[in-house]
Parts: structure tokens; sequence; C-alpha cells
């Protein structure tokens, strides 16, 4: 095992009913914005709930982070919390809204070009603090310090990491799940699979501790995930679904072990050109990406077919085959499409993306560096 | 799921050589007690380690905690504390003195007799800053917020629970375990395991990676356990126990699930009573209650044989009894003994440990509250 430190300082607050606990959460003297997506939480009654529970609260809105949050609707509202003296964000949605909390708070701190705290990786000294009620899970983003923040004019799409934007406090209140379209569940379960995919499908490293969690999360989503489809009201699946997806991107899984991630810098550049959801960019790649790697990952990925697919198959080849293809299945079972066929693209995307990978330096990718532009333009090839 | 908060705000810094880092982990300006047991630190060279990692800082000692940190010992720190200004401690050890650390730290700050907070559960509003050197994998006191401590003078032996007592900080180098006592050793072992069970093996809830990450560390434990005496220099075994150590007892496990702890209850009072270790209880206890509940646990014992020890045996009752002989056998892997008799102890025991049972109100146990003194007698008598 490496070493490691981890602490994760975000209280989980979950269960239903609990968005009422937001009031004793957020300092009474707090003057809050609540920062949300499109409105789809005006419908479904999550908001009434947020603001009822901020009934005592000084509060502003602003609403219109996009689906990929943007760097220049992010510093719109920078302008407001500057004007209105605001000094708590409270995040109401998904992995969108909370990536682009997370980069309101630490833009709103910063001293120079906020937009070197992504380009140049200016370090955050100080940020807001923020709070979230989770509706959407997916992205792990409510208990940790990533978030991943587009430019419009350039279609970069580009990360950032800083303790100081960790949120304080996360709601999960499985039963605001219940009006998500079904594209978008599916998507939060094919995220949380690939992000515990990334830290587990490596090399074989001791580590078993953090393995057998990995295995138990891809265990919950694989049990658990088609059956949110074929059980709507069962509220226990949401919930096992909402915390597997915290679980994959806490920082647990991944403590003391080597991490890929080659998957999501081949997805993002695919989001950011296309427009495709995050999620099914990663269903897109992973299959080929596990495929493409298979000799260096061979002894990880003969544990994840034995442990995951109770594939005993002796040939190593045949087992590999057999998981990849257990994997692709289970993409389907949740109504996930794993080509680019299936959104219209063709062979024209290979170049482009290629291109774009080298333009952000993304050449030597994974636990080992070992995914250069060649393999990464196999991987293309091989997904369309 | 029952709903549940759940943070758990402990940095652990893991790996080898970073009791280095707790120069940088206390604040210069603070006045340390470092609080160890019997010296053993001094043999082994830890203690210099974190001398000379505190060389900077104005330092006192305390030693003498014992392997069941007793009310009165910590009385005494907490008089040279009060003496001395000390405002920070530095817990070096083992679940015993980490756990007499967290009396010490709070009965220092309280307003009244100390005793009050394990008699009475008087509320702890305050309490000095804990870190901790681990030095024994086992409790996992390192990182929450629970503490035992015992009053010699009457066979008592209480716990206490405060957020004020958390440490700050754990640091888990797995190398301080190569010079333990083989006892020592299955003692921590079998700690973890029985901590992991006491969250498990209750009844079917539905929670699903609370589940999966239970059967992880015990799937962990199984492996490594006999692992780390016939290996004893090999790190990667070691560093698992102790992670697996860990995980078993900071809060994740048990969130939003029921908790049985019954064999706990009755290892406290035969530790108070007749000095066995802590663990040594447990492995008495444990499969003995496994048994005495094999109704109201059924679906759970099942669960436990099929996917712990791969039992797929078709009748129920068969399938129960091999899991619990697995248990037992596991247990002796280690080296632990699983009965009275290897104590030297016989049926006068019986009586006595239900009588402490019933004086400290431990009457109807576990997660039922199913575990009447009958049934305590049943598991006493049939561990004879």
């Amino acid at each position: 095992m490496m070493e490691f430190s981890f602490v994760n300082p975000t209280k989980i607050i979950f269960g239903q009913g609990q968005i009422a606990t937001i009031q004793q959460e957020i300092p009474s003297s707090a003057k809050v914005m609540i920062i949300y997506g499109g409105g789809s939480i005006k419908q479904n009654g999550i908001y009434q709930q947020v603001v009822d529970a901020l009934s005592e609260h000084q509060v502003v809105e602003f609403s219109g982070i996009e689906p990929n949050p943007s760097y220049e609707t992010a510093m719109r509202a920078v302008a407001q919390i500057k004007e209105h003296n605001i000094d708590y964000l409270l995040a109401v949605g998904g992995g969108s809204v909370i990536d682009g909390t997370k980069f309101i708070a630490a833009a709103a701190k910063f001293d120079g070009k906020p937009w070197d705290i992504l380009a140049k990786a200016a370090e955050v000294t100080d940020a807001l603090p923020i709070g979230v009620v989770l509706t959407l899970p997916a992205t792990g983003s409510e208990s940790n310090s990533y978030s991943v923040v587009s430019k419009l004019d350039s279609n970069d799409k580009l990360p950032f990491f800083s303790e100081k934007v960790q949120p304080k406090f996360a709601v999960l209140d499985a039963q605001v799940t219940k009006t998500l379209p079904e594209r978008q569940l599916a998507n939060g379960i094919v995220d949380a699979f690939v992000h515990v995919m990334e830290q587990y499908l490596t090399f074989d490293h001791g580590a078993k501790v953090q393995d057998r969690f990995a295995e138990g999360l891809l265990h919950t989503l694989i049990e658990e995930g088609p059956r949110v489809f074929a059980e709507p009201d069962n509220m226990e699946v949401r919930e096992n679904l909402m915390w597997s997806a915290t679980m994959a991107l806490n920082g647990l899984i991944g403590a003391g072990v080597p991490q890929d991630w080659s998957t999501h810098m081949l997805g993002h550049e695919i989001t950011a050109l296309y427009g495709l959801d995050h999620a099914q960019t990663l269903a897109i790649v992973l299959p080929r990406m596990m495929h493409a790697m298979r000799q260096q990952k061979e002894a990880k990925l003969l544990q994840y077919a034995e442990r995951i697919w109770g594939i005993s198959e002796q040939d190593n080849n045949i087992a590999i085959d057999l998981a990849i293809e257990k994997t692709v299945a289970f993409f389907h079972s949740v109504n996930m499409p794993t080509r680019f066929s299936d959104y219209q693209l063709g062979e024209e995307i290979v170049d482009a993306i290629v291109e774009q990978l080298e333009r952000h330096g993304m050449v030597a990718l994974g636990e080992n560096q070992q995914v250069t532009l060649d393999i990464s333009r196999e991987v293309l090839k091989a997904s369309l």
C-alpha cells in the first residue's frame, strides 16, 4: 500500500425527510445563495422543501447552472455574490450544480483571474462554505474536493481540486430521485460504476480492503441498477444507489492505491466536443479501454472477472473477454448505449478527439502513464 | 436503511515512516502530554520517533495506562495536566491508551465529578484535543468517539461516547506492529473481526453497501490474520490488518443499520471479573451467541455462511452450524482460544457474570433487545 492521508470532513445527512435539517447546519446569521440548475427542483417539490427549511435565513437565488457547468455562468454568480455579500452557498442539484458551486465558492474569494484556477492550477487558499442538497446520485461531488468546469468559448473542460471547496454537509434523501428521468438515473449508475473502476482496475497492489470495498460498490450497483427501473417505488434500491455513488468518489476506495482515470480523460473531451452526457461517454470508452490495456491490467481484470461476475474460466483471455462483455451487458441493462454510432457519430470523431487530448497534454494517461495517444486512438476506433 | 448522519473528522496518516508528521499536526505552541502504557514503546523505538518528532514542542509524559484503562490512573493524569497547563494530548499506544486518553481529555475539562461521565452518562461539552500514534491495530479507537474505562475498586467497566474526544489525527504506521507479541496481534485481529460482526450479523435490512463493506473487512481479516504469524516480515499483510481494524469501528459500516453488541456486553463483564483480554472474551462468547440467536439472525447467518465461507449447503441449520464452526476455526487459526476452560475457568463463572449483567442493567441486549439474562446464561454455559 502506498502512503496516504485520508479524512472526509463532509457531514452526510442521509434519509427521507432530512432536507429540513439544513436549517441547523447553516449558521443562522449566514446570507445564503441557493444555487441550482434548470428549475426542475421547482416542479418536484425540492425547491419548496429547501425554501421552507431556510425560512429564517436571508436568502438569494441563482439558477441556470448547466449540465456541464460553465465558467461563464459561474462568473455571473460570483458577481451577484459580491453584490449581495453572500457568505454561504447551498448547492441544490447533482454533480454539475455542485461542481459549479465549488468553482463559484473559490472564484468569489480568489485574488487574480479565477480562470487560472482551472487553466493553471492556481492554488485556492480560501473559499465560501458550501452545503449540498443532492438531487442526482452520480458524481460523488457532494463529499469530495473535486470539480470540473467547462469554458464555452474554447471547448475546454478542466478539473480543479481544493480541500477548501469540500462541502460542509450533504443531505442525501433518496426520495428526491423519484422524479428523475430514466436517462439521468442511468447516468448516475454508470458514472458511479466507472468511478469505482478507475480506482480499482489497475494492477495488483495488495491493498485488500480498498479492493473489497470497491468490489462491494460494483456488486451493489450491478444488483440495484436495473432494479431502479423495474421497481421505481422501491426506496431501498434508491438509497443503496445513492450511498454507492457517494462512496464511489469520496476518497475512501482510492486511498493508498494507484488510480487510472484515462476513461474519464477521453470522456471529458467527447463531452466537450459533442455534448454527450458525461456517463454516456464513459460507457463508450471503458469497455474498449479495458480491452486495450488487458495485458497491463491482466491480474486485476481476472480478479474482477471472478469476484464480480463469478467467471471461473481457466483461459485468461476468455475470462477477460467475458468480463468485458458482462460490463457492456450491465450498461445495456440500465439502458445505456455503449457506442458512438448510437449517437450518430462516426469515424470523423477520432482525429478530433485525439487532437483535443494532445492539446490538453493528455498524452500518457492511466495508472502507469501507458495510455498514449496511439492507444487512445485505438480505443476510440474500437468504440465506433 | 435507517436515517443516519455520518462524518469522521479524524485525519488518517497511513504509511511507513509517518510518525515524523506529528510535528506538523500538533500546533507548535501546544504544550503536549505524551500518554502511553507500560513502556514497551521505549524498547521498540516508537518512543524515540515520537520524541524526535516533537523536539520543538514543549512536552511532558504520562505513562502507566493499564491494558484496561482505569479511572484511578486517568485521574492522576488529569491532576498533572492541570499542574502543567497541558493543552494537547498525544496517545501513543493501542485501544487502552487511546480510550484512557479520551477519558482524560474529557475529565480535564469537566465541571463536576468526572466519574459521572461514565456512571451517569453526563454530557461532555469540552475536551482537550487528542492526537494518536497507533501501536496496536484492534479497537478502532484511533478514529472514533468511543471509550471504555474501568473502575478498579468496583469491577465496573463502563463506556462513554462524545464527539469532543474524537482524535484530530491518527498515525497508522504498520511497522510499529513488528515488535508486538503474538498474543496482542491475535487480540487485534479477533477484536476487529467481532466489531464487524456486531454491526453486520443482525437481520436483513437491505443496506447493501454496509453489508458488502462489512464482508470485505471479514474477508480481509480471515485472509491476512493467519498470514501475519506465518509471514511476520510481510508489511503488506500488517498494513491490511491495520486498515481493517480502523475501518471496522469508525462509524462507516454501522451507519444506518441495526447493531448488536451483546457479545461485547458479556465480554466486558468477563474482563472485569476475571481479567481476560478483551478479545479473548469475544472469541469465547461470539460463537455461542451466534448459536443462541440463530433463529432471530437466520437470514444474516445464511448470508454470512455463503458470502464469507462459500457454504452452499441447502439445509439452513447445517449451513449455520458450518458457519459457526468456520468462525471458531478462524479464531483458532490465529491462536485464539474459544472456551472458558482454556483459561481454567469453570461453571462458577456463570452466576457471577449474570449477576454483573443484571447489576449493570444488561437485561435485554442485542439489535432487538432479545438477549435476556436467560439467553446470556445459556451462552455462558455453552462457552464453558
